[in-house]
């Protein structure tokens, strides 16, 4: 049904590696290279020029990098100089700015706007319509949930640009905001519609507007089963994740 | 103006009922079926296949049905497998994703998003940006403003998937999040911006996070005549509502 | 690599200006009046048919005009019936609904959505995912961070539409609501996941849900240097604003 090659543009510039499926509209830009059996779906658009592009008869578009296994679902938009790699999936209408530095399995779902100039660790998820402000530091493992922004202005509008932290295996919740400069520490939980504006240690549990911590993660029962708990969340989760069937203890000394 | 038949792409295994009009660069995947009278604007995907057609090279496309005299404004992607009542009408960049069952005269905003097997009743109107979680259950002649979050996770991440219900005639106002498992009752108004975290019975007025009851929808004061009051809204607001110019009460009566 | 003439569609009611680069796949539809020096980059709609067009053979689109430099970027769609000043920029995805008054140099970005009946004034800047009602009167100078939403109906769902008033130089930071009916004066300062529900004099300092005045923005120190103050911002901030290179308060004397 779908890769039916209608309408496809693909520069001549672009590198495009074996076993790559490439979906009706798609438009690949110059210097774009996609590693082999990746799929893009029907109207991407992959190496989006630059706003320079417009002004200046020079330009040349920088070097996008895509890694092997990735799928990108239907009418996203990835600038060009992103370095994105391996197994990396994206839901529909996603918008990527430039100069990314996205790493393994990570996963952006519909509506994100990275705004550029972030770094994303490995095995992230993004759910949709989450808001990543440029200069954002996310760590490995981190899930980002509806309409969760990460901001980078401490005085809108000031010239000022400094985005939030977030450390390894932390959770944010839906509709929560991260302030600028905020360093949320590794395996943390912000409950939903908080508002962080100051740093908080590893494993703190944090709610409110502003955010406080209010216990750590290990305090919360399971509610499935209130003779167990649910955080740290790796003991509970694994769907994805490089400890799946072996479990995260054995993973770790495996990986350490 | 639309409707030029250009760039149109429709599956020899799609069924199109009398009088559909198709926007130009749609697709209509395998297995839809379209019934008499819709508009399919420009730019939109109907019957999207689900991600297990990447992998399985046996896959078939599921049923998708849409009612008649339906519209979809440009942009929208509708995967296969939903089941959407007649006079249904979306906005612009709506995604809908498989398996959910959509009554009648429902109207789903520019840019919403419903995960999947989702039930909604009849005469729902989703405004733009709703999230709705999948297995999230809406009743009938629901409101849901803009940027207001369904969820079903309890402990993200886990591997529980238990969504919202929330009972018919019920108002949830902008940026409120209904978290999972949540049962919000029939007639309830949720004020702007509050998250939800327990259930409430009929009628509930709840505010702030986490969402209280403060009172009943019937101590709410019309601000426009002080000595009316608004809600139940049934009484007050028939645009579009099958008692439109028989008015509520007759229209129950006539359809006990 | 833009620019290829691929699959554009002008309508020859449509009014051209010199040097206007259009995008491949983008529609322009009657009545439209593009101006000299704009760029309307791939998959735009600029004019889109309102409602109307689907039932009424008669139909007869609107004037839209577009000012001189412009440049919309991708997937944007803007109804029929909309003025729209020069220099104008949006991001991707930007829905502008019909009969909003736009002023010059304004920016709206990705994904945001004007939901029609607006009037905008001049060198506002709007971030990603910004909603504004019907009926929203914005100022001159007013920045509108990511997921704000301006509101129209005090008592959802009902038959009033009364949107919000935002007074010149005002700042509403992230996932900020305003209410209904509400005014709030120039130069105020509404911080991050506020609600505001009632009216504000000039330079408030907005906090809370719902939202309290804590202060002037005149107290709020700057954190790069606690020595001085951010607020009013105009002397901080210029970039693309008119008194850039030669200070607000010159500016201020030079056009009063």
């Amino acid at each position: 049904m779908k890769f039916n090659n209608i309408n496809v543009r693909i520069s001549p510039l672009a590198t495009i590696g074996k076993n790559v499926k490439i979906g009706d509209n798609t438009v690949i830009y110059d210097h774009v290279v996609i590693k082999d059996n990746c799929i893009i779906c029907n109207d991407c658009v992959i190496g989006e020029p630059l706003n320079d592009y417009y002004n200046n008869p020079e330009y040349t578009n920088p070097v996008t990098e895509i890694g092997e296994n990735s799928i990108f679902r239907s009418h996203s938009i990835i600038y060009a100089g992103n370095i994105i790699g391996q197994n990396f999936s994206s839901g529909h209408r996603v918008t990527i700015r430039e100069n990314n530095i996205i790493g393994k399995f990570c996963n952006i779902g519909t509506l994100s706007d990275i705004q550029g100039y972030v770094t994303m660790g490995n095995y992230c998820r993004l759910h949709s319509n989450v808001h990543v402000g440029q200069d954002s530091k996310i760590g490995n493992y981190v899930f980002l949930y509806p309409y969760v922004v990460l901001t980078n202005d401490p005085h809108p509008p000031s010239n000022i640009l400094k985005g939030a932290t977030i450390g390894d295996y932390s959770i944010i919740a839906v509709h929560s905001i991260i302030l600028p400069m905020v360093k949320i520490g590794k395996c943390c939980l912000v409950a939903a519609n908080t508002t962080v504006n100051k740093d908080f240690e590893d494993e703190s549990l944090i709610v409110g507007s502003p955010g406080k911590k209010i216990g750590t993660v290990r305090d919360i029962k399971s509610r499935e089963n209130p003779e167990k708990f649910h955080y740290p969340w790796m003991y509970n989760f694994e769907r994805g994740m490089p400890w799946q069937d072996e479990g995260y203890d054995e993973w770790l000394k495996n990986n350490m």
